[in-house]
């Protein structure tokens, strides 16, 4: 990876977004929530932050969107902080092969998830930290927050309930791990934290933000606290790399060579362990679920900066 | 099929359970339902009767038990009256070769059944009938009693309230067709149907009368009313001859050559058109879920009085 | 069953002849194996023979064509009596809910068939004869030769041909069960049986003839003599009754209500137990793979004769 | 990543080989090959090469052994030489899944192998190179050796032999994918060259030397001759990182960090993009099929050095 300046990400950053507005972006805004659909489709935000805390930033870094499955990542880290490699008792760590909300590999491998990025994996990801917390819902968002001590970070409620309305699937995939008896709790409390995770708001600088522990060995950089050990961040880092992109991992790997997770609102972040996290928001997704233009700012970005790590 | 007289029934029945008796059976109770597992696995019982209102019986053939998947017979018959053959848009009629309650090809073929004898199926019927009945569970009570005339035929409370405690599986099956667009109405009314629907209880003799129309192409022998057009006979006779019994269809069809259905209680109806009907209950299940001792005496009685159609 | 006498057959069979001339045929010549492209596709025969040995007959039903799987019940029928029962350890016979060359539930269920009248069930047959018999290509056409007596029954050298060449799928299925161990012989001697098997030619009346042991509980009715036991041709019937025909079993057993089994070829044998055998033949199939006109014949003549036996 | 000396390696790999001799290797030697059964388990090897031709080696790192799968990604690379990306018209890029040789995802995706490390998707490429290359054999080797100019590289004639007689899966996934019409050619020529493929043989240092153009964007470092193009060199190596471990390729990425490749002969090459390339060699598998020890020894070695790129 070379040095880089503040000018020179600047420069980058104006190139990339030059090229893009050439490009004719064949997404679709995703629609299965009424909710998503309103977004303005045009939106194109960009925050990059190195582990010596320097910020670079582009376009519509400082809007809230929704997170989406990005938000999953950061639940599996409180889990595996609060129950450890047990966890791998109840969820698998490998790549599925089949759509992120397949029942058809549940049922064949007895309501044992093949990773916690699943949506049946961080549902019984879920399920865990209604048994071992006290409060959830805010235990959860004290801890996201506390991450980066940002305590402007929070969740739609419209988009929770609009999630809670047509999401038939995830009642589909909660039911069939209870009747394998993978699910502790009531399926309300369950998917109730599930939905409220799914609909939490960031800023792209403050996914960015939020993920940079990962690419720090667990330190929070600017406060220098421990958020997880150096192992679990590792651990994942690679889950990311080989789980994040639903059935594009291996192009994403390709393409920009870096561990990072999608969301359907359109969300990227990705990592570089010992330099830097990005987040990217564009809404309109590729036919695999993922960001479009979010892929293409990603894959530039690396080509330009040298910085894949593969 | 030989000619019978009431002496040579019982001495037929007589041999039937002398043999039986000699038997160690192998099956278990079920016991996924708490209400199930209470049940005297000893209890036998037989009743047929013959299309001109013979009857004959032996054991415990006049106590009630829980029908269980027996009853989808009924609410199928129900809602073909109703929406006819357009009922085969939304549920297939052939054999599944998979458990009565995977959701395997239930998600590979896009959220319609295989057959309405699999849970999946038997929900999908009720949701049509909660669509178009006006107060679902007392129309269908209604129609269900009105076949016989027999005003005693009713449901556990208990059992009910057990199958919609433990039926996580049949909620998961309700999820997935509801994802699919397969399900119209709120999924508490539709397995509430469901549920009640499995909870049904009658004893051997109810339920042999109850499905001695399939016999008569369609008519109340007792009443001469018509119950259903002599082709819907025919079509639920070739349904419960595919699909009746599981992951044993043609062991059924080989050793007792009728079409009938069982259900996890232990109940087993079979039906031969222009001649009986015959219920058997015996609680133990074989390794396919059907009644051990009920597989037997009916193979035994088809077997002395050469009533097999194959 | 009615009484009918020649006259009431040949008017019977003329009426459906008429009435099916006016139908358009929508099916298609079966064109994977080029021999059967070749077929003049308004070809149709229908033969029935009754268990006193009474002939009806109309059409062409004195010309040869490829019986195809047809003859999967024939090969089934010696390996059984070679056997016997222990055959079930090695083939199910249970109705797939699969295509008939499906590998999926193969792999699933360990190189076990899930029926004989299934692709991959009929060659683990094959494997049998090719164990068990001295010449099994010369063997197995003198059983079939020998049900009747009839000496002008072959195949067609260039059909077996045929599907060498294009049987990659049967390769595939046979190699995959070699890999379970369920293949006990070279696959060249057992896909060479196996195709010779599907190239066999006989005309309807032919067909009738052959199959008609299994209207007699096993008997040859013309020379008095045992070709199975009464207890091999009911589990014959049953599973024919259960297999058949595809993915259209029920269909078939309620619109005609009989065990029976349909080629590609375009060929139908039914049969009722106690009455008679009856072939059809016409080859334009429908999208289920069974002759589109074959079971309207079969329909119409169980309609009109009232022989169904469901 | 640490600099590191020759004497730093050294004293590393002494140190790594003290603690493996205290641990118990629960594998086992892969036996579904008569051949690889012979070798003396107890075998270590590794031999680690840099960018800048600096070599560190252990044990028996100068002895042949069965390379097995890990030659998939040579074919590979010749084949992406060949007819670039239009390689992934007839095989997918993404994990699977589904274990190694496993047809039931090949059925359901009509032929296409999900990645080109399966088995399935390994003989795909043998396809395309037996359709492209005028010897096929020779040339694959002629551009093996050419990597690196060592002639002394070969393939063990009676491997290659009881491969034939034992690959009868290779032979229906082979035979599948011809039914649908992804194999061109005969399958005895592209199934020979899979087999001749599997069975090349190499000692650590030469895997190690072959794959360093891998870590130094496809340029032979010794010769400075290119190879393949730098991106298809990162091409191959998110494939690796992605697919070369069958179902514990996240376990790789989490415990070593490199991609790498295994085979079920022991052995296991791993690459650090722009640093270094590295085979170990110890017989005994793990339960998913990689090497135990050679598991341990990249996951110390990566730990000791720093090296892992997560």
């Amino acid at each position: 990876m070379l040095n880089m300046t503040q000018t020179d990400y600047q420069e980058i950053f104006q190139t990339i977004a030059s090229e893009l507005e050439n490009i004719d972006d064949p997404g679709e805004v995703a629609t299965y929530i009424p909710e998503l659909a309103c977004v303005d489709p045009s939106k194109l935000g960009v925050h990059l932050v190195t582990i010596d805390n320097n910020h670079f930033a582009h376009g519509d870094s400082d809007e809230k969107f929704s997170i989406q499955s990005i938000a999953k990542v950061l639940s599996l880290t409180l889990a595996l902080e609060i129950v450890g490699e047990k966890l791998w008792d109840r969820v698998g760590v490998e790549p599925s092969g089949s759509a992120f909300n397949s029942l058809v590999q549940l049922e064949y491998e007895k309501g044992i998830p093949r990773n916690p990025l699943l949506n049946a994996g961080a549902i019984v990801v879920c399920d865990i930290l209604v048994t071992r917390l006290k409060d959830p819902k805010s235990d959860l968002f004290e801890f996201i927050r506390g991450i980066t001590g940002n305590l402007n970070i929070g969740y739609s409620q419209r988009i929770a309930e609009s999630e809670v309305q047509t999401g038939f699937r995830n009642y589909a995939l909660a039911n069939l791990m209870k009747s394998f008896g993978n699910i502790e709790n009531d399926l309300e409390s369950v998917l109730g934290l599930y939905f409220n995770l799914c609909s939490i708001q960031m800023t792209c600088k403050e996914v960015a933000e939020t993920f940079l522990f990962l690419a720090t060995n667990g330190i929070n950089p600017v406060t220098n606290e421990k958020v997880v050990a150096p192992m679990r961040a590792r651990r994942i880092n690679s889950i990311m790399q080989m789980c994040g992109f639903y059935d594009e991992a291996e192009e994403f790997a390709f393409s920009t060579g870096l561990p990072g997770k999608s969301g359907v609102g359109g969300g990227i972040v990705a990592v570089h362990p010992g330099k830097f996290s990005i987040a990217v928001w564009s809404p309109k997704l590729n036919e695999k679920g993922n960001s479009y233009k979010g892929m293409k700012v990603l894959e530039a970005l690396t080509t330009k900066t040298q910085s894949s790590i593969l």
